[in-house]
C-alpha cells in the first residue's frame, strides 16, 4: 500500500472518518446554515476527532465558496474537503475553495448507473469515463489529495465501476468512493460488492476505498459496516443521520459499532467519543433538525435503564444490559458553566472554549447584553443555551429586514388568544393585532398581516425540553416560498418570543439573494 | 414443515410480522397507554395487518391483564398474544388474559446467557432447561400456539441455545424467538447464528423461527433481515422502532426493505402498507414519542425529493431518486373528514372507521361537544385531530384527582409571564397565580404550587405541526416521581393550554395505584 499525504493511515486498521454533516446534511430541506453557524460546527468536528471534513459544494453558490474558504482558514488537523462535479468550473471553485487549508481534498463525483447516465446526465460510458479523469487531473492540480465518487454506484454495473476505477486510479485518485446514492442495497450484498471492487480494481491497494449510505431502507449503518468489514477504510457519514430524505448514515452509531464490537472489526477511529452527545446537540440546534427519544446512541433514551425503573437489574450487574457507557460518549457530562454573576471575560473565554468565535467587539458586546438577560431569567446556564444564544443572534451575516420589537400575546382559556405585535420592517415601525385559533397562529398571523410574503408554514417545531421549565424554548420554523425552503430559529425562555423570533428570521432568510438550498439534482 | 394451526404459513415464502408495540414499545419511559388506547392501537394493528399482536405481559399488572383481556375480545384476525416468565404463575395469567381470543398466543421467555442465568436468574443451566419446558407445557394447556424465547441469545452459547431449542420443541413449541436483547449482533453474524441454528436443532423445520432485535448500535433492522435471508420467517418489531433504550426494529423499514428488495428476498408480508404513516402516527400521538424528521419511512422528509427542489430531477426519470413511492406508504392520504357542520352521526361513523370506539353514550356526547368547539375554531379537522381529541379525552380510565377549570398566561417580550389558575382538586376549587421565565414555566409553577406533587419534569415536548399553524398542538409531559415515570398529553389548538392539561393528565396518571411501567429487569 503507498501512503497518501494527508489522510491515509499506514495502518491498514484505522478507520478514516469522513463527516458530510456541513455537505449532504446541509441539503435536508431547510437545514441551511449561516457561515458563522458552519464554521461553529466545523470546530467542533474537529474537536470530536473527524479526520476530514467535507464544508461544501464550492460551486454551488458564493455563500457556499466562502463558507468552505473560511473554514479552510479556521481548521488545522482535519483535512477540509469541497464536493465538485466531474466539470472544470466546479474543480476549479472547489481547488480554489480549499486553497488556504493545512490540508486540502477535492472530492469529484458524476453518475454511473445506467439510469443516471441515460436520463439525467445524457452521457454514454466513453463520455463519462472521459470526464471523470479529466476532472481528477485538473484537481490534481490544486492538491494530491483527490477524491473520486461514482454516483449511484449501488445500481451501476460492476463492469462499468471497474473500468472507471482503474481510470481514475491511473490519473492519480487517492481514495475512491462507492455511494449507495438511493438507499437501495443490503449490508450482504454492499459488502459483497466492496470485495468484488477490491479483488478486480487495478492497484485497489493504492487507494483508500469509501462507503457512502443513504438510509431509505434504514440500513445506512449496516450497509457502511459491511463496507468496512471488506476493506472499506474511509466511511462518509453525518452527525445524528441528517441528510437528504432519511439522511446519511449516523457517525455516532458507525464509531460505537465499530468500537463495542472491536471484536469483529479490529479497527480504531480518531474519534473523542465524549464529544459525540456535544456534537448531536450542536448540530441540532443550528439545523432545527430534532433527534427522537428512541434513537441510538443520542436519543435521549438511549440510556434510560440507567437513570429509571431499570437500575435494580443493572445493578445486579453492570453487563447484563450494559453495552456500552453513557458517559463513553458524552451524556452526563452538561456542566453548569455561568451563572448571572459571571463577567465578560468569563462569557468569552467560555465561547472560545465551544469553538464559538464572535468577529467584532460589536457582537460581543451585544452577545453579553443577551446573555444578562438570560441569566436574569434563568439561574443556570449551560453550553446548550451559549449555543442557542448564538444560533438566535446569526451574527449578523443575513441582512434583517425584519425586526421584533414589541409582543405581546394573551392565552386564556375558552377565548380566542389575540396577539398584538411590533415589527420594525425596512426600518420603519409597524404595528398590527391578530386573532388566532391559538396564541403561535395568532402570532404568525400578526406577522403575515404586515410581512406579506406569501409563504407556506411547512414545520412548526419546538425542541424537547429535558432539563426543567425555565430551560429555553428552543423553535424552528420552516417556511417553503415557491420552492425555496428556509428554517428560522429562535430561541427564549418565553416559547411565544421564541415562536415570532423563529418566524421572523426564517423571513429574514427568504429576503436574502443566495441560495437557501445547495442542492441540484446532481448530488450523492 | 408441518402446518401450525393459527399463524405458520404453508408457504416458506411469507413472513409474519409480530409486533410488541405494546409491549415491548410500552415499556419506553413514560409510554404507559390507558385500556381504552391500547384497544385503539391493536385495531389499527389489525388494519395494518399484523398477524401476531403482543398486547402486554398479563401477570405485570392487574392494568395489564385486562387491557390483553380486551384486545383477546375485540381482536378478530390477528393472533393476540401475552409475554410471560417461565414461571407457573406468569403462564397461566397469560393463558387466562388471551382465553377469549379468536387466536390467542403464550409467549415465555427465559434468559440464556452466562451473564444472565449467573447475575439474574441465578440458576444452572438444568435449572434454566426445565423451568423452559416446565413452562411450554402448561402453555400448552390454554392454547396450542406457544412461542418460547432465549432471553439474551446473542451472549448465549451456541450448544446451550441447541440443547434448549431441542427440548422446548420436543415439549410441543410452534415458534422459537432468538432475542438480540442488548442490541450486541451485527447482521453477518446475527444470520450465521441463524444458519447454525437451523442446521443444529433437532426438528428445526417444524417451527417458525422468529427474531427479535434491539437498536443499540442501529443495527436492529439489519439484523432482523439477516436473520429472514437465514431462514426466520417471524420478524418481532414496534412501530416508529419504539422500545427501551434505542428501542426495536422498526416494523415499517423492515416491511418495506422486504418489499422494495423482493429481488433479494423473496417473501410477502400480509401488511397493506398504505395503512404504515396512518399506524406511525396514531403511536406517536398516544405515547407521546415524536418521530423525527430524516427517519426512513415514516419521517417528514423521508419523502422530501418529492415535494421540493428535487422536483426536477425526479421529473427527469421517476426512479433516478425514488426506490419508492410516498402514496404507498400512506402519505397523501390525509384526508379532510369533518367540518364543523358535521353531526353526531358523521362523527360517530368516522370514529367507527378510525376503530375508535366509544362505550358510552355520555362519553360520546362529551367527545362531540369538544369536537365542535375544535370544529369552530379549526376549519378543516383531520384523523389526526380526532385521535388528539380522543386521547386528550382518555375515556375516563383514570381517575381524574385534577381538573383544569380556568387559565390565563400572558406572554409579552421583556416582561416575567404570569399564570392564572383555577384547578378542581378531589372536587374542590383551588386557585393560584405564579411568575415564571416563560408561560410554561409559570403555568407548570402554578400547578405545582397548588398539587405539590414533588415529581420531577424529565421532558417537555410539543408534538411538531406539519399542517397549518391552526392545527391542535399536542404536548407530552413527562414527569418522575421517585422512579415511577409517567407521561400526560394534552391536545388543545392553543398550546399553552395543550401543555398545562398534559401536565394535569400526567399528574393523574401519577395518582392511580397501578403500574406506571410494566418493567422488571426480566424482559427481552
Amino acid at each position: 500500500m503507498t501512503t497518501s499525504t494527508h489522510t491515509q493511515p499506514a495502518d491498514a486498521t484505522r478507520l478514516i472518518i469522513f463527516d458530510t454533516t456541513l455537505r449532504d446534511g446541509e441539503q435536508s430541506p431547510g437545514a441551511s446554515m449561516t457561515q458563522e453557524e458552519k464554521i461553529r460546527i466545523a470546530r467542533q468536528l474537529e474537536r470530536l476527532g473527524v479526520d476530514v471534513i467535507e464544508a461544501g459544494f464550492a460551486a454551488a453558490s458564493v455563500g457556499d465558496f466562502e463558507a468552505i474558504s473560511a473554514i479552510a482558514h479556521a481548521i488545522k488537523h482535519s483535512t477540509v474537503c469541497s464536493l465538485a462535479r466531474a466539470n472544470e468550473k466546479d474543480i476549479r471553485r472547489a481547488g480554489e475553495a480549499i486553497q488556504h487549508a493545512a490540508k486540502g481534498r477535492v472530492h469529484t463525483f458524476i453518475a454511473t448507473s445506467p439510469i443516471h447516465m441515460q436520463y439525467k446526465l445524457r452521457m454514454s460510458e466513453d463520455q463519462v469515463v472521459e470526464a471523470a479523469v479529466k476532472a481528477v487531473k485538473i484537481a490534481l492540480e490544486y492538491t494530491d489529495d483527490v477524491e473520486f465518487s461514482a454516483e449511484d454506484a449501488s445500481r451501476s454495473e460492476m463492469d462499468f465501476l471497474v473500468r472507471i476505477f482503474d481510470a481514475v486510479i491511473q490519473a492519480g485518485v487517492k481514495t475512491i468512493n462507492v455511494p449507495d446514492t438511493v438507499g437501495y442495497s443490503t449490508p450482504e450484498q454492499w459488502g459483497e460488492r466492496f470485495a468484488m471492487l477490491l479483488q478486480r480494481v487495478s492497484n485497489a491497494q493504492s487507494v483508500v476505498w469509501s462507503t457512502h449510505c443513504h438510509n431509505d431502507l434504514g440500513l445506512a449503518v449496516a450497509n457502511t459496516l459491511a463496507a468496512v468489514q471488506h476493506g472499506a477504510r474511509q466511511v462518509e457519514c453525518t452527525i445524528n443521520g441528517l441528510g437528504e430524505r432519511a439522511g446519511n448514515a449516523a457517525l455516532e452509531e458507525i464509531v460505537m459499532a465499530t468500537r463495542v464490537r472491536k471484536d469483529l472489526f479490529n479497527i480504531t477511529t480518531g474519534i473523542r467519543s465524549e464529544e459525540i452527545l456535544p456534537t448531536s446537540r450542536l448540530v441540532s440546534t443550528i439545523t432545527g433538525y430534532s433527534v427522537q427519544p428512541n434513537k441510538a446512541i443520542v436519543g435521549a433514551n438511549a440510556f434510560a435503564h440507567e437513570s429509571g425503573i431499570h437500575q435494580d437489574g443493572v445493578l445486579k450487574h453492570r453487563e447484563t444490559y450494559e453495552i456500552m457507557r453513557a458517559e463513553d460518549v458524552g451524556w452526563k457530562t452538561n456542566k453548569l458553566t455561568l451563572g448571572k454573576l459571571s463577567g465578560r471575560a468569563a462569557f468569552r473565554a467560555r465561547l472560545d472554549d465551544l469553538g464559538i468565535q464572535i468577529e467584532t467587539d460589536e457582537a460581543l458586546n451585544e452577545l453579553f447584553a443577551r446573555f444578562k438577560i438570560l441569566a436574569d431569567r434563568k439561574s443556570e446556564i449551560f453550553d446548550e443555551d451559549l449555543h442557542a444564544l448564538v444560533s438566535g443572534h446569526h451574527s449578523g451575516h443575513i441582512p434583517k429586514r425584519f425586526i421584533l420589537n414589541a409582543f405581546e400575546v394573551t392565552s386564556k382559556m375558552g377565548q380566542k388568544p389575540i396577539a398584538h405585535l411590533q415589527l420594525g420592517i425596512d426600518g420603519q415601525e409597524q404595528t398590527v393585532t391578530a386573532e388566532g385559533s391559538g396564541p403561535v397562529d395568532a402570532a404568525f398571523k400578526a406577522i403575515e398581516a404586515l410581512a406579506q410574503s406569501g409563504a407556506q408554514l411547512e414545520l412548526y417545531q419546538v425542541n424537547a425540553v429535558t432539563s426543567g421549565t425555565d430551560s429555553q424554548g428552543e423553535v424552528a420554523v420552516r417556511l417553503n416560498l415557491n420552492g425555496r425552503i428556509v428554517t428560522g430559529q429562535g430561541a427564549d425562555t418565553d416559547v411565544m418570543v421564541a415562536s415570532v423570533m423563529a418566524y421572523l428570521d426564517a423571513l429574514n432568510w427568504l429576503q436574502t439573494a443566495g441560495k437557501a438550498n445547495p442542492q441540484t439534482d446532481e448530488v450523492m
